[in-house]
């Protein structure tokens, strides 16, 4: 990890890096064992002398003539994502989101273990999902004191998610994923990483491109 | 729309728009009425040079000494979004996350409406989410020839969402919001706009940041 960073690199590089992450998983899984950069940007749509700068910002694991060794690329990157170091998560909000997020292999590909679900409506708590009973909201301190939590999910409704990140900084929590589409903001708790997902931003993307088409 | 169409126009500026969009709502909400580069910058995080360039792209609607006028310019990038454009959408695969879809007010925000429900399950066809009863997927034909479907929305599992691209390509489909994970790719039908949401990768982000300060 340290060796990159002491290096800037930028917001961009990363938010492209778990593509990177996909794409070279799936050729694993087709026993693809090297790919040139050419090839790969036909894959990801990204130009090859992209691929070939993002991939330099971490050592460049490329070799002239070879191309990237596709195991060795996928464990650096995994590694830089931070994949290895199998966070715990809990889901605040057991409706019909938290509950899609539950059931999906999504978390376990990327080190990321859910290890408790909370909400308030009294006809959720203790009801079971995959591997856990829904436990009330009110128990979240004593769950922190007992569990280690790096990563809180919040699927609570609009105007729950500032009260419930609140909660959960105060509790430690290391970073948000937040679906409830209130942009939070922690100016108490400025070390707390937030992570907020606005899924309609990637409709008006598609809405867009639509519109040029029509 | 055509004035910024001849122009073009990079996909990380088209891709940042929809934040604008967010961030003016906002503040129309708020009943601020202008505001000027500098500020946008510290609301969104992004430079001050960063928000005049991505705004001059389209004509920029910025004024010297006055700033931006906020409402006109919520207008402006709505149009180039295509919000106005009220387009129809369907939702195949009404599981948790597809259920989770049809109650947000994500979609009249912006300017989507969804028409119809589809789904092969049994105990799920015939109930009612919302506006409406879930229909067979068998009936997506019959669908079509009698509504303006512009939309389709892929929520079935990872095997099935190739063989429901297909489908809804076939019946004309303009655009596919994909959350399968699968990636979709429609050779023969390359004018279909594909917008693949990859939860995941978000997700990997904020590991990556929660690794950093770890």
């Amino acid at each position: 990890m340290e060796q990159y960073n002491n290096k800037y690199i930028s917001k961009a590089v990363i938010r492209r890096l778990p593509r990177y992450f996909r794409y070279l998983r799936e050729m694993i899984n087709n026993d693809v064992m090297r790919i040139s950069s050419g090839e790969l940007s036909q894959k990801m749509g990204l130009t090859a002398s992209q691929i070939r700068q993002d991939l330099n910002c971490f050592g460049g694991f490329g070799q002239q003539g070879y191309g990237y060794n596709v195991k060795h690329l996928y464990e650096e990157i995994s590694k830089i994502l931070g994949v290895h170091k199998k966070y715990n998560a809990i889901i605040v909000g057991v409706g019909n989101l938290g509950k899609a997020l539950i059931n999906t292999p999504m978390f376990e590909k990327r080190g990321v273990t859910v290890t408790g679900l909370f909400d308030v409506d009294e006809n959720t708590v203790g009801k079971t999902y995959g591997k856990h009973t829904v436990l009330h909201i009110d128990s979240l301190k004593d769950f922190f004191e007992k569990n280690d939590v790096a990563i809180g999910i919040i699927t609570v409704p609009r105007d729950q998610a500032a009260k419930t990140a609140n909660n959960l900084a105060k509790l430690g929590i290391k970073g948000l994923w937040n679906f409830s589409n209130a942009e939070i903001s922690l100016e108490k708790y400025p070390d707390v990483i937030i992570e907020n997902v606005h899924m309609g931003d990637s409709l008006m993307a598609l809405c867009y491109e639509i519109a040029k088409n029509d």
